[in-house]
């Protein structure tokens, strides 16, 4: 069940803006593909973009992932007890998610 | 130098329309997780989402690949020569590409 | 500088026996594709077991990060501190690393 | 079914020796990691040991894929006909598999 109820303080707060930058770029990205298929454009070529797109989303999620170490999971270990464990466990999953994505 | 020159026959030509769909989603997806992080939602969630993402657009890399082998590739093979071994060498650098991204 | 000084105790000091054990198939694996190549095994069933030596390193890998998080950062956590801001910053390379690979 | 009564050539025939040699020193990278492991080393120098073994069987793979095309799947297609598209199908699911490990 995603945690609705945690304060709105993210790791990622302070870099809110930096990210909605770089997301609106990739959504560009993703526009900017569909228009080199609607173009004919050379199919080795929408391959590079493809890769491009997928090392942009994949660098926002590690850099959320850093944030949210460093935050959620590092507010939790430092009051310890169950939650820090869930909190550990949820990391090591989207962890995995995102190796094996 | 992108191949703009070859006729506007691609391999992926027949599934215009299915690639163009597919990437709207996943261009209402990468708004998605730009809008989870403005409404400051859970990192774990707003990773989840990312995940998905990336698993989509590797789903259209491989299609598109799959159909560059089967058209453009098998053309130049069958009529061999040097261009059989540049597109061969092309596709396994855009093969490599995709792997490591 | 690789971390020596560090009491031996680790995060995957009680699983060692099963690392051992997992670690010694993956090797037989890597020794059968050798094999496969030597008896000259088609393409495919060669690039079928890499991808499954793959799979088991990276599960692998992901074992030890779970621990890690759990074990070394979260000490490192608790007693906050420069050490934590570093602990963290090591595991987020590392997930980046494993990630691109 | 593993395709066993195709004619020993390979794509990768004439590169067997330099294969078995990389895949030695993999093995014994697999054993390096094992050995960190009994050794109580450091986990991030284990991940890092364990990101370099699979970016070498990675590029392993990538090597026997590009000559698998180049011979194998160049073979059937200059004949044509359905061995060309199941020899296309089978390297492109190689592909994906390749992708997704």
């Amino acid at each position: 069940m995603p945690e609705t109820t945690e304060a709105t303080e993210r790791g990622y707060s302070s870099a809110k803006t930096d990210y909605a930058k770089r997301l609106r770029r990739i959504e560009g990205q993703v526009r900017g593909v569909a228009k080199m298929i609607e173009d004919d454009k050379y199919c080795i070529d929408v391959l590079t973009q493809i890769s491009a797109v997928n090392s942009a989303l994949q660098s926002v999620a590690l850099g959320l992932l850093d944030e949210h170490l460093g935050h959620c999971v590092s507010h939790a270990v430092a009051e310890g007890g169950d939650e820090a464990e869930r909190k550990l466990a949820e990391a090591s999953a989207a962890i995995a998610r995102l190796v094996k994505s």
